[in-house]
């Protein structure tokens, strides 16, 4: 029987995006107890850091994990960031694809999916309201409130149940939440293991946790240096679609489309603007809204062609070399490390990133598998740990496809080794909602394996070196046993009194210090 | 420098859905020049399949990709449902998080994304508006309308350029859209692909293709059954959370909290609400409302505890085996083929899948790579090909986890076999937006190797038979060859004639007819 259109129309809707997020959690990384537990600490955790480093604030995060019950646990999470002016909270936390971080800048979250995220997940799966305490500046004055709330998911925004003001000695939020179905683990894909590498990467902050059990970890900060805040940069030309031209000409204030180009697009001087005008055709004094997509598309193809300046880089802050390092020294602990912090190149024509890359070897390099020490390798985005889809990441892609045979090291699943890969980008380029792997752009594959074969070098030398010195140690033992015997049989032989040896033989076998030597170019 | 929060905030912004993923298209499977245009035949085949099944038409699709350019083309896509009434038009193709499959029921689309995301997608790459012909019947009148139009990105909505009654002979639906930066291509990945493999699993439907170098290609339908309309079924109580009960209760009409628990769960009489009020001490004839979070959790462990009939399979409808055979015989033409359909059952306590599957062997089967056949793994969801993500899914770690030398297959990845197998579910656990993987759910992998493995036994005794067929024939030939030989030369040694032996000897050789006895049980 044929149904007609009408009647199948009926049920037509549309869902608020957190209805759909609500029917589609796991597009939110929220599949698995784990992993759901690692998320919430992920998008806590990275937002604090955000926070507290675009207000210039040293980041220090208190976070309580208390069991209730199996697989039931309440979460306190606090920092000591800006805070959020009251009319915000619930933006923050129940609105979803808001926030204030869709600039053109290098920073941890991009999505205004995270936080909102967590509050879903907590009701979802206990029903409670979530508690936030935020102290924040207004001009002179420090100001604290309390608020608990629901996310209306109908409506994808909040419903106050509580608020008051309250006194607070600094700057901060302090967010409280529960949750079931959750699961707190130590494996590799755990919350802990997520906080340990947080450090590693941010070695200026601070993480205080207490875990289901009540025992304190106390993370320590590395470093007192607070990395520069990141600037906002305009987009390269390079980088741009005709589609963005069009989009930005919609929604300018700008009066004349020159001057939206040369307040919206970097390297765009009055000089270039001109060659433009010469080389299309197109009158650029016209306004914004006339712009025709052909236009766009000839100005588009334009700038492929043309010289342009590399992006500015002052957009992007790389940890640097001396930090992973010294990251790495205080949470492994190794035997030998070497880093490295790459130019900056772009991708897609005009997105610049740059790849930063540390070994470690010894110490508590690698992951213990059983009695073994197998290969670990930790993966970075803007300094956040990606847990999840290692297989599909450039990163795991790069590192596999380098030989690393030619660096000493016969396979690199079983090798005592940490491998650290960070990208830093404007504009990381996730294969999906979760952010949990970078899309192979060519590229970005280079520039990881670029990078790690320099740091791998740097290892080959050191294990030769120690080779070489045991060796030689083995060696001089061998001299220092035997000199004396066959000196003395000698001595004995020629009839004659065995001879002053000891200071001879010390210059022969202390020669090579070798270990000293090498160092991490 | 320390800054403050109202400074923080000032950047705050909302993005709608549609300039969400503008940001963030490969979230929708854009992604990579092929694979763009394979989600886009995808989106919009599925659409139209499920139109038509939907007002119970035989699905008839008419697809013309003419290329333009380089990676620019110009795709016409027309089929014969039931039409898209005027005033939904613009919402179904520019409207993110809308659509009519909101329900508890089968269907290819799940989410309001496809058709918003192929005309976000043309925007984006040729700035050119859609094009939409749609015929749809109002009472007793055929009507026609064409529209022209753009999608207002900031708004999620459409922006409707000309709008025009025009004069149709029959329902169904002409899109025509631009495209660039996608790319047709005969890969496995490719849009080619995609339609062949959706007609093995869609032997009721009809696809007629222009590919770009002007030759048609005419994929027939194998059957004229038109699979039976799934019913939308009431969400079974295993399956829901005390979240869902609340969600419920919030949105409901009912007066009782026992009437919206018997009118929108299935299973459930009023001798089971009387069972729920006695073991709970909940009063159900409360409003809704007032239902609290404990009180549904109480109600949600209960049911965990009580027995319940299965949830009604009157929702799912699986291809069939039989129609499974009739498509790949059509499409592959093999030697061999061997499928099955399990029963129902349920994943995550209360969600109910069936498990389809189909081997084929010989004539097209496996994929032909360089001068070698290898195996092909065919994987569908509602009848809906997964090309992509293959390294996630459910149905290539259970297919991988089968230890095929049991089944006479030395190695999976090297034998000239296709493997089709089809996850039937009215909730199939996609891992990501894509919609590529099937979450790894342990009653979905043990349900896929149960089917694969009976249907391998099968492939198993048709090699086997094979095997014995060609021992025999090679025996029957060396008789055929050698007895006459020996007769002659023993007549000859005795001095008598050569006796007539044909008719005994062809009684001998030509037992044992096997390849005939097999059939794939």
């Amino acid at each position: 029987m044929e149904r007609e259109a009408s009647e199948l129309f009926e049920e037509f809707k549309e869902l608020s995006a957190s209805e759909f997020f609500r029917r589609n959690k796991q597009m939110l990384g929220f599949s698995g107890k784990i992993r759901s537990l690692t998320m919430v600490f992920h998008e806590l955790i990275t937002n604090s850091l955000d926070a507290a480093e675009e207000a210039g604030i040293q980041p220090e995060i208190t976070i309580d994990l208390k069991r209730v019950d199996k697989d039931h646990y309440i979460l306190k999470h606090k920092d000591n960031g800006p805070g959020i002016p009251k009319n915000y909270i619930t933006k923050v936390y129940c609105t979803m694809f808001a926030g204030s971080k869709f600039r053109n800048i290098q920073s941890r979250g991009q999505q205004g999916l995270g936080c909102s995220g967590c509050v879903l997940l907590s009701q979802m799966t206990t029903g409670q309201p979530a508690r936030v305490v935020s102290g924040y500046r207004d001009g002179n004055d420090l100001k604290g409130i309390e608020m608990t709330f629901k996310m209306d998911v109908k409506k994808n925004k909040g419903l106050v149940l509580k608020r008051k003001p309250v006194e607070v000695h600094s700057t901060g939020v302090l967010i409280e939440l529960q949750f079931k179905d959750v699961s707190y683990s130590l494996s590799e894909q755990g919350a802990f293991e997520y906080m340990r590498r947080t450090v590693i990467a941010n070695p200026h902050a601070k993480i205080i946790f207490r875990d289901p059990t009540g025992q304190k970890f106390i993370f320590e900060r590395a470093t007192d240096v607070i990395p520069p805040l990141p600037k906002e940069v305009l987009p390269h030309p390079k980088g741009v679609t005709a589609d963005d031209l069009i989009f930005m000409a919609k929604h300018t204030d700008k009066r004349r489309f020159r001057s939206l180009l040369t307040s919206s697009l970097s390297r765009m001087s009055n000089k270039r603007i001109n060659e433009i005008e010469e080389a299309t055709g197109i009158d650029l004094n016209k306004r914004p809204k006339d712009m025709k997509w052909e236009e766009a598309e000839q100005i588009v193809d334009l700038f492929g062609q043309m010289d342009f300046m590399a992006p500015p880089t002052s957009g992007l802050i790389p940890i640097g070399k001396e930090q992973i390092e010294k990251g790495i020294r205080e949470i492994l602990d190794p035997e030998f490390v070497a880093t490295t912090t790459r130019k900056p190149k772009t991708y897609r024509g005009g997105v610049s990133f740059i790849i930063e890359a540390g070994i470690s070897y010894g110490g508590k390099s690698g992951r213990v598998v059983g009695d073994q020490k197998r290969a670990e390798i930790m993966r970075f985005a803007n300094r956040v740990p990606l847990t999840f889809d290692q297989g599909s990441c450039a990163i795991t892609e790069a590192l596999k496809s380098i030989d690393w045979k030619r660096y000493g090291i016969r396979d690199l699943e079983n090798a005592p080794i940490t491998v650290f890969v960070n990208i830093v980008s404007t504009n990381v380029p996730y294969l999906s909602t979760g952010k949990q792997s970078v899309a192979p752009e060519p590229e970005i594959l280079h520039e990881v394996r670029q990078a790690t074969m320099k740091i791998a070098r740097s290892l080959q030398k050191y294990i030769n070196a120690k080779r070489a010195a045991k060796e030689e140690e083995m060696r001089s033992k061998i001299f220092e046993a035997y000199v004396p015997v066959i000196l003395k049989e000698a001595a004995i032989l020629a009839e004659r009194d065995v001879p002053e040896y000891a200071d001879v033989l010390a210059k022969v076998t202390r020669k090579p210090k070798i270990l000293g030597e090498v160092n991490n170019g």
